[in-house]
This record gives structure tokens, sequence and C-alpha cells, in this order.
């Protein structure tokens, strides 16, 4: 009897590097630490290398895959400090999947904007991870069911504009297929059904602010969407099979 | 022929004391700029004293009514700095009022969210004027008929716990008919068709950051019912009167 | 120890003459069937002398509330046939209460329209004894939090008109103060938060047929609104009292 | 120069036989009747033979392709009367188009349940062609983006059970790539996005009443996934192509 080639896994067990964050953010001892140094984790624009025939592979919570998006190329291309960091996102219901809870009712959710998680939501270590930078993460749910949109705040630890923080995002995603950078504020709709990414970001030059936003459908590219091109990368597959819907509108 | 006593107006006609604000911000030269100085920002929780018996209140945006509850009594009490202030504020689509938009159609709005205004939403400087800090405010568009959420993030310029900063928010807000102070995290929904803004606070002592976070129901405490509010006032009327409950449509 | 001066129910309790119906439709015998006899039926609208002083009101449910006010005039004013009624309604994810059920999920309800309880939905004894005719009940459920819409198909008894059918309409609701009968189709959003039923009505000549439509807030008037309507009249007190408005969560 | 080979009309006008039908219920003269004779109704699990090879396709209205696959195999079958029939049904706003209306606004069809168009619906007589039968048809707007649902309601003309009308509807679309015929009661949501239509009906032998159900979603079947099926028809193509997505849930 054989083993399995490559696990997928969607959970958090094996997306956090450092043991000794479980404790702190998840409440119990990691007790299998060796396999958190095997496992690679499943962002694909950033660890394409890694991925390729890895055996298990860590696929990212859906407003980490936002996040990392958004900041990772500004912080590796010294453009944005990395501390002080600011993620407020916002996501619909079914980033809470379908267990029967309260919050997750039609009638609770409809017509509600929250923010959740206040200062210590489990989602954070793991930007911090991706992104190399410290970070407060604050979620927010509004009533849609699918689409997520991180919108990011750091302060410039270089001279900036709003130009080369575009250059910076097109310059890491060059040719990738699944990342569309823009000028344009994103909209989560544009993306719904697909596995796409779209990016913009900004200097605010009056209050020296660097803005990043990014917007997915967090159960397609932020879950399931994104744990197939992942699987299709460390299985050496093409990476765009399964994943050609582009998104529906309206 | 008499004149009228009060004039209540919803626009920003009358909202900015300094009328070089009106060309950078509005794109005109404001031509009553007498006026300005006679004007009372018509937000009474911060002016009340000024609101009796004034003759020109200008009503606050719905964004600055939440964003100026959440963070004036912190810069008042030296607790945040008064630069690097995120306001990043989510709200529904009665915000954008009846005008026939595309931005505005149920098709549009419905399973979507984003950015709207990237730096230079025209709201800015009244919270800034109001707040007494300088502030990058990022309005978000949200598939709801009414409600706004502020969340606002800031750096601490002294000492400051959680518990500080809801104290003096609640010290701020002691006996204040419409502002309610408490640990949990604020709904728009609770406020939905009421006069009522819901407010809490943290800090996060791992990033060193304030946080600071406003629900309201943009249309009536956020407009009309602030109006009627702070019209109470001018007139000398009792404060509540008409607000027990305010409209509820859409 | 006395007893309770007046019980209203909101239960189905006690809302079917006919001890025998709640076999066939609820699948248990009834225990107290002499309650029955004296349960009066909790809509103002046609048991006003009946409810005045009841020990025991049975408040409708609200899908029989929409239809009975759209229906019975029409059944009593002898212009349409007793058989072959056709009750269509659409209703929001409220009515279906608080309980953790997936179909009462966001993510289930948002985005989808169905049809349930086809052929027995339990509140159809319930709408045949009030309107006094055999019908096929067909509720919806839509994504809205609150609001029910029931459009009625029958076959005229008599020779009709629109005209004849409004008429009769309006003569049976003459001084109600929560009916409106207008020409125009109603919409539930209108009645949303209050005590409200808003009616029309039309004869197709092309087909033979007649239409009535009636909308609710299906947790005003056709729940908690309604009750207090009616224990207003069980009680002596002003019909409206407390329903000038009535709660608008969720 | 040459021509086209094939036309597909998205409009409503080539859709009846009959040009006097266009006065009555479009309010224009038809100037190009001779085309009427030509053009082919494009619904292919009713029309595939004739819509083979065909030079001008008119594709049907969203509400009518619903009716139609729901009533038609009874119709012809012989199993209702082709009088009294009741078309009801409930779709999003995206059937209103992009057109810039009130009625299409977020904040006015949030939340909101009402008919339109009583009694004359120019989808009427498209409808009653295709089934071929009298139909009273009441379209209903729900705050959905997209999903279409008909509940259909006759009288049975021979002696009927679920089965039998589950059995015909099952002989009718027997090897049909786009229709499915089930027990259940079909949710719109089961068909977003996606070119199949899903059915149910059953006789409610209380009433004497047959009921048909069938959900499509109206931008995809109901509209240019239809056009797209009838064009590969038309075109010899195989009638799925660009047709393979299944439904997007939630």
């Amino acid at each position: 009897m054989g083993r399995a080639g490559c696990v997928v896994d969607l959970s958090a067990a094996y997306r956090l590097r450092d043991a000794s964050l479980y404790p702190q953010w998840y409440g119990f001892v990691h007790d299998q630490p060796a396999l958190l140094a095997q496992a690679v984790f499943g962002l694909p624009e950033l660890h394409r290398g890694e991925l390729s025939g890895a055996a298990l592979v860590a696929t990212p919570g859906c407003h980490v895959t936002a996040a990392t998006l958004a900041l990772a190329p500004l912080v590796n291309a010294g453009l944005i400090e990395p501390t002080g960091v600011v993620v407020d996102s916002i996501t619909g219901v079914s980033g809470a999947g379908r267990a029967l809870k309260h919050t997750s009712l039609f009638c609770t959710a409809d017509e509600d904007v929250t923010a959740y998680g206040l200062l210590d939501h489990r989602h954070t270590p793991e930007i911090e991870q991706e992104v190399g930078a410290q970070v407060l993460f604050t979620p927010h749910l509004a009533p849609l069911s699918r689409g997520l949109l991180a919108t990011c705040y750091a302060r410039p630890s270089a001279a900036v504009s709003t130009e080369s923080l575009l250059g910076a995002l097109r310059d890491a995603y060059s040719g990738e297929p699944f990342v569309v950078v823009d000028e344009a504020s994103p909209s989560t709709k544009a993306t719904l059904g697909s596995n796409m990414a779209h990016l913009t970001a900004r200097f605010d030059e009056r209050t020296g602010t660097v803005m990043a936003i990014c917007a997915i459908d967090n159960i397609a590219k932020g879950a399931s969407g994104g744990a197939v091109q992942a699987a299709n990368v460390a299985l050496g597959l093409a990476e765009t099979a399964g994943l050609s819907v582009v998104g529906m509108y309206p």
C-alpha cells in the first residue's frame, strides 16, 4: 500500500512555520512540529518553486491570501515599514462555513456590518509570516455570500509614489495567470466565481500613508480555487487546470 | 416679513470653517465666507453649547459623524497622535442618495464590496476639522441599504489601554441620549432606524495601535436624525423630540 | 390566586375551530377541544366583535393574515367561487424564526428563491377557515428579512370587474386603521416595520380570473404587531395603542 | 457581399407568430410579418428540429422559458386544461437590464417584494403561444440579482397524479442536457450561473389542482445561455458547446 503523493490541507494545521505560534493563537501545542518544517505555504505567487513536488501543502486562509498578495511585494521591495501595518478586510458570510451559528443566519447578517475577532483573529500570524511584517488585522462581516476585500495601510520606508507602488506590484505579478494589477479600485464582484485577485495601490502624500487593496472571491482564490492552483503546481500540472472560469457578473 | 430663525443645512456648503478648503476639496471658491464663521457644526455631542440658538447649522456627513464620535474624545484627551490617523468605513447604498447611477443599481451593488474615493473623498477635511487630526479616510460600499461602520486606527500619544480608551469615550458621552459605549464590537443593524451611535475601542499592545469603532444608521444619526437632533438643540426643544424612533425606509 | 384576564397565543394551538384538523395537518390529537370553541381568531378586521373581552385569542400565521385580508371580503360579498382558490405567497427568512436551520443561513437564502411546503403547509386549514373557501397555498422563500406578499387567484362567481373587486375591499376595510386598499400593486417594503396591510385587486377579463394581492410585514402585522392589535381590542384599549410604529429588527 | 447565416435575436421582435398580437401587447404594427413566419422560437427543448439550420432565431423571454418548460409537456400530453392557467413567477433585478430606473436601485429593490405588469405583461402572449394554453401571467420582483422561479397552476383534463405529471415531464425531457426533473422543490440558486432548468410537479388531490415549478438563472438559460444553446443547434454545433458550467453555489 502506498502513500498519498501530495496532501493539500485546507485547515490551519500546517500554515505556521513557528510551532510556538499555535499555543499563542490557537490555544494548543502542535504535536507534529516536524511536519511544519516540511509543509509549503500554498500561495503559488510567493512559493511556486517550493510548491513544485511538495508533499504537504498548507493552503492560506482567505484573508491571508488577499492581504499577502497586496503587501508582500511592497515589503520585499523595501517600500514599506514592516511594523504598524493595518489590514482592514471585509468579507461575506461564506467565510464562516456552513456551521449553524446565529451570526450566519440570514436575518442576523442581512443589512448588517460588524467587525469581529478584534485584535486576536487567528489569521493574524499567517499574515505576518507571509507578509514579513507586524500586522493588526481586523476582519469585517458584510451581507454578501462570497467576496473579500482587504484594504491595507502602511508607512513608507523609502521615497514612494502611487506609480512606484503599482510598479512594484506589477513587477511581482508579471506573468501571473490569476493576478491583475490596475489603477482602478477593485471590486469583489468582478472576481466572483473565479480564481482571480484584483489589486491596486496608492500613496497618500498628504498623510504619508501607503494603501494597497486586494479583491478576491473568498471561496475561490481564497479557498478551493487557490487549493486547486497550489495542487496543480505541486503535482506538475498546468497551473490553470480546472480554473478557467473568469468571473460571473452580475 | 421676517426671516427664518434657524437654517439647518444638510449639504456640505457650510461645514468647513476654513474657506480655503473648498477650492482644494470641492473645486470651487466659497462666495459666502462670512457665513462659514457663523455656521455651527451640527453635532450636538461636540457643539451643544454653540448650537443653542444658532441661526445656521451645518449638519455633518454620515461618515464624519461616525468617525468624529469615535476619535474626537481620544484626541481631546491627549490619548492619540493627531497624525497618521486612518478612518476605514463601510456603508450602504443609501449613502449615495436616490440619484440614478450605475453604482447604485441593485445588480451592481448586490454581492459586491469596493472602496471608493481613494485619497480624496470630500468628507476628509470635515473629519480632520472635527477630530482635530490629520486623517486618511477610505469609505467602502457594501450591499446593504442603511448602516455605517467606521473603523479607525491611530497611534497612542500616551500610555493607554483598552480600559483607558473606553473610559475616555464613556467620560465624553456620559449623559448623551444617543451614544452608547460598550466593550462589544458594534453592529450597524443594532442602530437601524434609530438615532443611536454605538462605540467601542481597543488598544492592541502587540502592535501599539489604537482602534475605535462607531456604528450608526447613515440616514438616521448620519443624516436626517442627526439634523433633527441639532435642530432641537438650536431651537431649545427637548433634544430627543421626534427621535424616539426615526423612519426606516428604505 | 387569580387567572389571566386574557391570553394572546401566537402559536397555532387554538387557531383551528375544528379539532379534527389537528391530526390531519399537525399530526396530533388536540387535548383541549373545549378551548378551541372559546378561542377567538385574532384578526380584528374580521372578528372585532368577538375579540372584545375575549379570554383566549389565537393570533393568525403571517401568510394567513395576508391571504385572509385579500380574500375574505370577496367570498363574503359572493364575488368569488369558494373552490379552486390559489394563494401564492412570498416571504422573507424571518418567517422561519431564529432556529438554526441550513435553510435560514445567509449563504443558503441569499440569491435564492424556492417554494416550500408544497400541498401540505400547515397554514392551509387556517386560511380555508378564515377565508371560507378551499385553498391551495404555496409559500415561497425570498432573500429578504421581513416582508410578505400574498398573490391570490380565484374564479368569479358573479359579474365582477376590477372596480367592483376594489370596491368590495374598500367597503370591508372602510375605517380600518391598518388596511389600505389601492389600485397600485403593493410593495412589502412600504409596510416595513409597521402594522399596515396594503391591498389591491384585479379582474382579468381575458382569462376570467380574479386576483387579490396583500403586502404586510410578516413580523409586524403578520405576528407581533397583529397580536398587539388583537390584545388591544380584547382588553378594550385603543386599537392602535403601541402600534404607531413597531420594531424593525431584524 | 454575403449575408449572415444565422441571426439569433434576443429581443421580442420575432417571438410572436401571430402579427396581430404586436398591436395588442406591444402597441405597434409589425412591419415585417413575413419574417415572423420564418423565425424559429429559440427553445431547443421544444423546437430542436426547426432550429437546425434556421436563419432567424427568436430567443424567448426569461419568464417564458421557465413557464413553457414547466407547462408545455403537460398540455401536449393532454393532462391539463388549456384555459385558466396561472403562471406566478418571481425573478431578480437583472431581469430589468442595466437601464437606470428607480425600481432597479439597490435601496428600492432591497428588502422588497412586489408584483408588476398585472394582467398585461408583454411576455403573456409568448407563454400562451408556446404552452398552447390561455394564461394569466404575474411576475414578481424579489431582492436577488439572478434567478427565476415560475410556479404554475392548472386544472387537470384527465386523471392525473403527482407521479403521472412527473412522468410526463421526464418523458419530455429525457436526454435533454439542460433539464432536470425531480420530486424536490427546485431552487434558483442551484441553477446560478448555469444553463440548467430544474423542474418539479404536483397534483393536489384535495383541491384538484396541478402545479408545475421551474427554476432557472434568468440571464443564463433565461437569456444568454439559452441563446448560445439555440445558436449551437441552428449552426449544427454541439448543443452544449460553451455551456459547460454547472452552477455556482452558494
